[in-house]
């Protein structure tokens, strides 16, 4: 512990500076010393210039992803501009004389876990395509339970081996190497959010690294705490089965939390009248959703999963309780506070590497924990890529054999991959580590934790800049389809409809058909205005909102780099999310009659669904149709049309 | 100091209850003692259970307020209600075991000036009726800056002189009583906005009263400040100029810079391509507005002057250079916001009596100050309103001089006060104090401080309880105009539009003339859908978003208890901010050319229009048309029908 060794040359600059303060940073807020305390004056200046840094920082940042993403530049992402940004601000603050703004800006895990997590999170929760995300349900917890726990168990062998050797002179208890191993196991769900959503990646790989991301987090946190009550004591082979128990029972209680409390709120909006005051409905449905996250949180449950399951029920049921102010309002409040936690987390991370002034550097360590995440991600990435395909295959074999009797598409003969090689190494290359990983590692006990907690720091920057950094030539080498235009993606922008959204796809490509959830319109009308065809009048009349105004080529069209081609005669009209139910019902209708049937990996896609379409979805789908929504909802939908398709497919 | 008297009978329970903790409050944030500090996970626990608390009592807060505008109370008001809840879970997180709690629930003045405040001043700015504003400067520049100058001065030399006598065991310096007068002057904008808003009074007595209270709270801070800055020094009869100079630099630059950052904004969006990525720029919008607080506090300005004309700016001219996403989006997210923390600020006064542990309650001194802040209003209001009343029949007399050359509306012999004796008693009664005054007196400085601020924060409450409370029988006692439907407060709900708004007051009282910018547009159909003149194809398309979804009557005809007479022919079409700078344009309209000169206080109103038309307005108006808008704005409007109008008559 005596020898701080540096990371990156910062050894000058340490000596430069005499290290102004020693907080102890057990401290759950910031305590100043004696010449500042009596002058609330100078604190309040001081606390005023660190937010103005940090909001600085932020627009910043938020600049850059939009001259990146004007430039069309890929070569470098915004999230390593983030972190860059926080670094050179952090070497500017901690050479600067004086602690308060460098103690006001530094990382601070109850900040994060119950200000900048909760927006992503909830977020995520309500603009999740929830047929993508259900259909796919398998995979990811696949990769999400037994992936994380592979991938804890891994780092911490190694790691509980590697101090045993002595070399860093850091000793580590069994429960807490495997501490750290469950915290460098959560991948981020918001750099794979921002990457993927700028390329457009592909929304089966995009849904299943996605799924995987968010619901990891939940487990790592819920691994981590399991480990800290086992901190310094014996442990038992018993402890395994007490400690799976534990985090089954949690993750359970926390899904139902959250569903129960989505589901109140659709009661609580059907029942009253609270919609005539939409300016109080929204507030309610935001803190209602937020209080799934602290209550859970406070009954040592997960409140990430909570908050997660009460945005999908939120968005599933509730949503078409609420006035149509408030649908667009929560969308876009959501939206906002999510765009803003998440870039504001990287230049959190990238200024902490400065200002956290106890962190104890270990280079060996560092170069050995991120090889060992590498090769714990492997073994669990692949391993369980096998098992999902092996799964898929057999029970593919049973689907066409039953289908053979109604001569259906069983003259498929090759059968594709669930997961195919190109996606598994895309999701090995997408285990980023952000900053649930340092939050968690905050909490990290006994003497090695200035250490452990520089480790972490390191390594979750690392592989931000260099997975990050290259999944767009990473995408490109394997062959991943990008550029595929996600109806749920856009669904949610009312005011984006309005720009003529092309589908340039269809004429270059025709991949689209993998989604299965998607559908053509032929267009009614040509020109630059945009013309949309009249499918559901309600919904659609939104559209009609600016067509006075002078709009821009949609984000789409400008990455596809032809504007010329606006006049092209097929318009492709986005999926509206206010047809209830229509997710569900899409994925049964496509299932079994989509005719985009052509390239090799859609129909791995598609033909996934049977699996779904073929168990899951089907009585859910009735379950929810016919006992759940007369129960929540306030209007029953009355677009029967797919339904009427669907119950005479399945006849 | 050793005897501590506790207010309303709380000794038996403070008895009940060993003070749990002896923290130094001078410390900016929490300190957890030892047994605590330790252990994480329970602090976040406690941490997560403090936050549910607190989101738990705003989501009463504001169901109260759905059920009392439901069911038409008038009797009890919401902010009354908040600051009961407060209480009781004050009461109950004190008598209760453990202090985590209690400390993350105390107020904290950091808090509220960098998170609660801001979006309460943003979207004052943001939503203010510019015309109204504009039109009545002079009134509210007189009773902002020179009533809080006397009404600190009264406070202050009353405070003086009773802390003198010694009856409370008090001394005070007399900059230290002028600090606490400066404290107890500034009037709260949130709970006036809220209860005003809800009886919707006549927009002329609601932007005196909401301006004031608006520009009050920056002057009392810089008051407040700058009284700081002489504490323990030597007074000289130069240090009051010296304070008045410091007060109008303060004002001054601080409202150049929030101006300057507004007309950044305007210019960034006009010469960028930003509005292609709408996410972004809400972002943007949203972090830049909020820089110009924290700059303007970090620059030791005040943030609240530079916020609000900031938000001015943004909406004058951003404004209209923002997609429109964003300009929704950014309506909707400030009024969230601004509302959630409104609400938020009650409960946390009612929290604070509570758990605020080392208040030393003084009865006989709270009974003076409260007297105390009613004279210092008295002597401020009555004599400033004489004055505006002699400066406007002055002018008013030399207006109609000249007007009696061109034949105009010279026949009026009456002439009318400018603010009549039942808006003078209103603008007394509404002086309530709020969070600003409590978080202003948390940086009182000396031995007295415990005893000031229990002081502060027992006479804010009792303001608004008693003339919060009471507001909505002194408006009817004084026979002000209620229910009088501000164009303004609804032109920003593009989803309420759709809802028919029918004027139900032509018909009964005719009082609509008093707004100058209000027009009356012939009903083109009859019918519960509610029909719309065309009046201008980009924003009434608006209208049509959800005609076919059911709506409820709004909230003002509900009030009126007219829900029959939702046929009635006349549509009373809200004017729409999309017309740039229509407000400053109906302005001039109206002045001259208004039908509606009838009621006799609207007639005090109408006239007092000449005074902006005439010389203000007018060269402002021009300016803002010929230089500022070709400069700032991407797209000139084309609504030129109104400026020839004006062009016309002021030939």
């Amino acid at each position: 512990m005596s020898s701080i060794i540096l990371f990156a040359g910062k050894e000058i600059l340490k000596r430069a500076v005499k290290t102004p303060v020693d907080l102890d940073d057990e401290l759950p807020e910031i305590t100043t010393p004696d010449e500042e305390e009596t002058d609330p004056v100078a604190e309040e200046m001081f606390s005023s210039w660190a937010l103005f840094i940090l909001l600085f920082l932020l627009c910043s940042a938020l600049w850059s992803s939009y001259f990146l993403q004007q430039r069309r530049i890929k070569a470098i992402h915004e999230t390593v501009l983030s972190i860059f940004y926080g670094m050179v601000v952090g070497l500017i603050i901690r050479v600067s004389p004086g602690h308060y703004i460098q103690d006001a800006v530094k990382f601070k895990s109850s900040y994060f876990f119950n200000i900048l997590l909760p927006p992503i999170i909830l977020n995520s929760g309500y603009e999740l395509h929830q047929a993508n995300f259900f259909r796919n349900l398998g995979s990811i917890l696949t990769f999400a339970i037994p992936g994380t726990f592979i991938s804890s168990l891994v780092v911490g062998i190694i790691l509980y081996i590697w101090t045993s050797l002595g070399l860093d002179g850091v000793k580590l208890e069994f429960v807490d190497a495997l501490a750290v191993g469950a915290t460098l196991s959560a991948t981020d769900p918001v750099t794979i959010l921002s990457i993927f959503n700028a390329y457009k990646v592909d929304p089966k790989l995009y849904t299943i690294i996605f799924g995987e991301s968010l619901l990891n987090d939940a487990i790592s946190i819920v691994m981590f705490e399991t480990c800290q009550k086992f901190h310094g004591k014996a442990l038992h082979f018993s402890s395994l089965f007490e400690g799976i128990g534990l985090f089954l029972m949690t993750f359970t209680i926390s899904t139902i939390i959250g569903i129960l409390i989505g589901i109140l709120v659709a009661l609580i909006l059907k029942h009253s009248h609270i919609r005539r005051y939409p300016q109080i409905e929204t507030c309610l449905v935001l803190l209602v959703a937020y209080e799934s996250y602290f209550f859970s949180n406070g009954a040592h449950m997960s409140g990430i999963v909570s908050l997660l399951f009460c945005g999908i029920t939120l968005k599933h049921y509730a949503y078409y309780n609420m006035s149509r102010r408030t649908q667009i309002a929560t969308k876009y409040i959501f939206q906002l506070l999510a765009q803003l936690s998440e870039n504001f987390i990287f230049i959190y991370l990238g200024l902490s590497l400065f200002t956290e002034v106890e962190l104890v550097f270990k280079p060996l360590l560092i170069i050995i924990t991120f090889g060992t995440i590498c090769v714990a991600r492997w073994s669990a990435v692949f391993p369980l890529s096998r098992l999902l395909n092996f799964l898929y295959k057999a029970r593919f074999k049973e689907f066409v054999h039953r289908l053979g009797a109604n001569g259906g598409i069983a003259s498929t003969n090759v059968i594709p991959d669930e997961i195919s090689h190109s996606y598994q190494m895309m999701i090995f290359w997408a285990g980023l580590r952000g900053a649930v990983g340092v939050a968690l590692a905050m909490g990290i006990q006994g003497e090695a934790k200035w250490t452990l907690l520089a480790t972490v720091l390191v390594v979750v920057v690392l592989t931000v800049i260099l997975f990050g950094g290259t999944t767009a030539s990473m995408l490109e080498i394997l062959g991943i389809k990008i550029g595929v235009i996600d109806e749920h993606a856009e669904s949610d922008d009312e005011f984006e409809i309005e720009a003529p959204r092309l589908d340039l796809n269809s004429s270059n490509n025709n991949s689209n058909g993998i989604l299965g959830s998607r559908r053509f319109v032929p267009s009614t009308g040509i020109g630059s205005k945009g013309v949309f065809g009249g499918k559901d009048v309600r919904s659609r009349t939104d559209s009609q909102v600016s067509l006075g105004t002078f709009r821009v080529p949609s984000q789409s069209q400008l990455q596809n780099g032809l504007p010329g081609s606006l006049n092209s005669s097929s318009a492709d009209l986005m999926n509206d999310d206010d047809e209830v139910g229509s997710d569900l019902e899409d994925l049964l209708h496509n299932g079994t009659s989509s005719n985009n049937l052509n390239s090799g990996e859609s129909s791995g896609g598609l033909l996934g669904n049977f699996l779904g379409s073929d168990e899951h979805s089907k009585w859910f789908t009735r379950f929810d149709e016919q006992v759940l929504k007369p129960v929540l909802l306030d209007n029953l939908p009355s677009d029967k049309k797919y339904k009427d398709d669907n119950d005479g497919q399945s006849k």
